[in-house]
């Protein structure tokens, strides 16, 4: 199970702030604490970027590259930011990503078929409301992959990833039991070893203590890993829950951590 | 899931000492602890019970009864010290229990039926080796499902164990991984919703700290959990360890614990 830190997003004010005035040092400095705490790769969230997107997301590659080998993924519903953000890096990076959306399947999948990527798949309605049921998220997986092989697509450089939601939500853990049964189906389903990512801080958002979010996160992610999660998006700063995640690919028998097509 | 205390087992010296003396007091003082530790019914483990079977066993459960209505697990391979168990409580215990081992057919699976009571049954060899890979588990558990419908006994009064390995044994890992695969597959590989039983504390086993113990506990329940454990066989006075099986309760949805056939 791959550790991949969501910590650098734009809803930081010092990361907007950084993306604004093209101001490298805080985001380097995060990038620097999230390698140190554990992350294995980097999730780059920078919204939209409804202004300058090409030069904003090539400072924001760039300003990562100088500092950090780490895998990346550009997390940005902006096809022209990702697609200077791939050319940055020469095509070394992973798209977050794409669903079932019209501007999704038309402006950003065809993006990982031009930088030959791997590409993170989200199983969402056409519409972007957000499925309950295992049976629907089945479905939706299935047209996801019908969607991505129509391209042709390499089945190994897909990682769905079917959104855990909210506890406070009112079908919250019915939602998140479905996560979990769809994980372990997803590869008789598909018939092919598809890779799974979950955003484990959807699961304790909103207001409540540090430690309770963090023992909400530790009791949930051995089930995800034992579903057979592959990339897990998670706050690095919370150190019980990297424990856990580590522990977790002991237990389960992980010698070494892959990335990538193998 | 419930919570099942493995706690009065004659191997500590207090209990040893008090069954041998008939000395009630330690173990009803012990007995409380574990109530407001949280267990939910209580495993009486008390050897083999050589010496004077029948008197010990009854003043055991006579000893406990008079503190507490928790459900109990009778725990000996001594068929007559059952037997005089289960009639010191009118039948109302479960058997702690059988396996293909010839002398536990013979002796002990029939006093499931004359007692009309739920019975374990372990997942081990004839000659009692443990099995380490899923499939040999599967064929045991057929084997086992097998002989216990033999004597035309309820499936839903049987609660298989598949036996947690110490993470210590140079295959325990992989046995472990096995365990999760069978408890998961367990009621499709039988046409029925078998019951699941573990015993956490075998997972770490052996000299350790006691935060490390309680560490490995934590990220292995939920994977228990979600697979579809039903008793959880655990030491409760490992608090954290507790406070995680009832979160995974709630992550599961399980609205209220179940106990016996429903």
């Amino acid at each position: 199970m791959l550790i991949v830190a969501d910590n650098l997003h734009v809803i930081r004010p010092e990361i907007a702030r950084a993306l604004a005035s093209m101001d490298p040092g805080p985001i380097q400095a995060l990038v620097r604490q999230c390698a140190q705490a554990g992350a294995q790769a980097i999730d780059l969230n920078c919204g939209p970027l409804k202004r300058d997107p090409e030069t904003r997301m090539t400072f924001l590659v760039e300003t990562v590259r100088a500092v950090t080998d780490l895998p990346l993924l550009l997390d940005t519903t902006n096809p022209a930011a990702l697609a200077a953000g791939l050319a940055a890096c020469g095509g070394r990076a992973t798209i977050n990503g794409f669903s079932l959306e019209p501007a999704k399947l038309e402006g950003i999948l065809p993006l990982a078929r031009r930088y030959e990527t791997d590409i993170v798949g989200y199983l969402l309605h056409p519409d972007s409301r957000v499925p309950h049921e295992t049976d629907e998220m089945m479905a939706l997986a299935v047209s996801l992959f019908e969607a991505y092989r129509a391209l042709d697509l390499d089945p190994a450089r897909l990682i769905i990833d079917p959104v855990i939601a909210p506890l406070a939500w009112p079908d919250g853990t019915r939602h998140n039991r479905a996560v979990l049964a769809l994980i372990h189906q997803l590869p008789d389903l598909l018939g092919t070893p598809v890779r799974t990512m979950a955003g484990l801080s959807n699961l304790a958002s909103g207001a409540m203590p540090l430690t309770r979010k963090i023992t909400l996160e530790q009791a949930f992610l051995p089930m995800l890993a034992a579903a057979g999660l592959d990339l897990l998006l998670v706050n690095v700063t919370h150190g019980p829950t990297l424990d856990t995640a580590r522990l977790c690919a002991g237990l389960l028998g992980e010698g070494v951590f892959a990335w990538g097509p193998t």
